[in-house]
């Protein structure tokens, strides 16, 4: 197998899963007030549809970005981008939940919105890990240089900090909580995993 | 990144959007009146559907031979690709709620078919947005000559211009609304963005 | 625009329209009797998955094949293909609709295998619309010898007319219709468009 | 037509089947008791929904490692990939019903996972076909070793009976059911079909 092959697949979920998200704008139907007063209401599935857009196809650019330096596929690696693909998946349902919840209001707004939290963690760890898997000898066309793995660490501890920071801060203020994951969509935007 | 990665990543997503335009064709089923009926009743939702799918289909055609001209990927393209998608997957949205409110007639079928003009408004500011930064020197494989540059200014134009018109007759009358969008489709069709 | 990328837009169609079939096998769920009732009584779904199956799937096959040898893509050629794809992204909303009135039993069973067959038969004639467009100088590799363009346009005929009875038919018996329809996919798998 | 295409088709497919799996997650909303409560209850489509990932995820792996050594593609194998296919695309109906009445509890819940035990014996045994058809002289590049076919038969032989074993069980006790095909599932992750 080559690495073409993990990206083609790869690419059909991400486009898959970035188009589900769209599925959760719907509104209920003449009968349940104006349409106005509607779309007003649903405004969070406006906002997590936009934040989640742009994670998963922030994470596409990256992913697409890594894999294609290797010039080795392994079963680890099948495995781990499995995971990976896994938590993809998962967030158009994490997000609908989110952006129902933050609608509802009440208490349970903040678990919902660390549930969603939770899987993007578990989307930049398995993909942190994936990058791990790359550092061995003779997986990358061309070895990263040490300070190149340097900064990536560095980058996605921030990452898998700030989600957990968002998990945590959930419990407190769920819109918070979202604005810094929007916040670190846009830092990963600018941010790019080395891949040379 | 090459351009045929991010062509790839943009079929799939269009092609999963306008099959996703399909499921609002779904009939409420046996117990609510004859079929006859029932798909009589949801005339909206064909004409709906049909103007969205090729509302789409030639979008993407013009997306394919737009972006088949670059030689060069860099982030801001990605992003504005990722904006032009955005509208792209809320188009089954769009189209299922101006049918919807369409069928139930009412003053929100006015506001219904406002919404969808804006959906398809974004989604061609996005991509003049990505033809624009075409234009730069290196980015394209043969620099586009000064007047199909004017040439698709104004083809650009007439699209941005006609849909904003679109959004405002849809206050006054929804169905000369969605005729002028599928009048634009047909327009499109024939219209060419310059490739070469 | 070469026919490489009018193929992969069209897989990706047909990828997703194939795979949303299945959404219509769900059962009802606790509470609504047995789940072996449930089951049993869902035959229709069944049966009508199995068979739109195979017929977007042979569709598919036939639809590489012939697109497979032309030499050229022109704007008259994208547009018949976006008809096609029309009508084959309106399969599973006819399946299932089909399927909802095989169940509930009635008259409307009627209707909604003529308009399965309906669906069927814009699929059949966009086809051979598509297969007519090539036969012109010039669009594909190797002009068709005249015997295998007569051989075609009989098997076409054959099955625009054998779709037309099945409409017809459906009004007498949905069962028989359905089941001249899968003796159509039958025929399909084994006689082939013509592509050299 | 080639295996290349084969290939891209069915990656479609499987990455659609494998994403439509995550619809199944969706929980009740406010109103339905606590999401914590919800999130509890829902606990069999979480297993499923990671059981049935890896499930199809590891199909896709060894079918891509199966097809890319073919250098022959014909009827009778398009056919046999089509009935594969036909089987993943219900995966996401089976895990969703066996989920379903999971969490119902009461007898049915025996019945729905034997059922998702008989889609996964029919993926198994279609896939089984399809290296079977391989065998035959002149359809892979490289002809299969003795004992490889051998290795490879048994191997199909392990997963049949698994299966086989699991629907039987499923009788008895659910959970256990499932372990089993979790097992399975790990099991063909590290025994890949032989390739070459």
């Amino acid at each position: 197998m080559t690495s073409a092959r993990l990206e083609a697949f790869s690419d059909g979920v991400f486009a898959v899963a970035i188009t589900l998200l769209a599925l959760d704008l719907a509104v209920a139907g003449p009968g349940h007030g104006s349409l106005a007063h509607q779309l007003a209401d649903h405004w969070p599935s406006f906002v997590a549809y936009v934040v989640s857009f742009f994670v998963v196809g922030i994470t596409w650019v990256n992913h697409h970005a890594l894999v294609d330096t290797f010039v080795k596929v392994d079963r680890k690696l099948l495995f781990l981008n499995l995971v990976l693909l896994l938590f993809v998946v998962a967030i158009p349902f994490a997000t609908s939940t989110m952006a129902t919840y933050l609608r509802g209001g009440g208490d349970d707004a903040h678990l919902a919105t660390a549930l969603y939290g939770v899987v993007l963690e578990g989307m930049g760890v398995s993909f942190a890990a994936i990058f791990v898997w790359s550092l061995r000898r003779g997986r990358r066309a061309v070895p990263l240089p040490e300070d190149a793995v340097r900064t990536a660490v560095l980058r996605f501890g921030v990452g898998s900090i700030a989600y957990l920071v968002a998990i945590g801060v959930a419990f407190l203020s769920a819109p918070v909580s979202l604005a810094i994951i929007a916040g670190l969509a846009v830092y990963y935007m600018f941010e790019q995993t080395p891949a040379t």
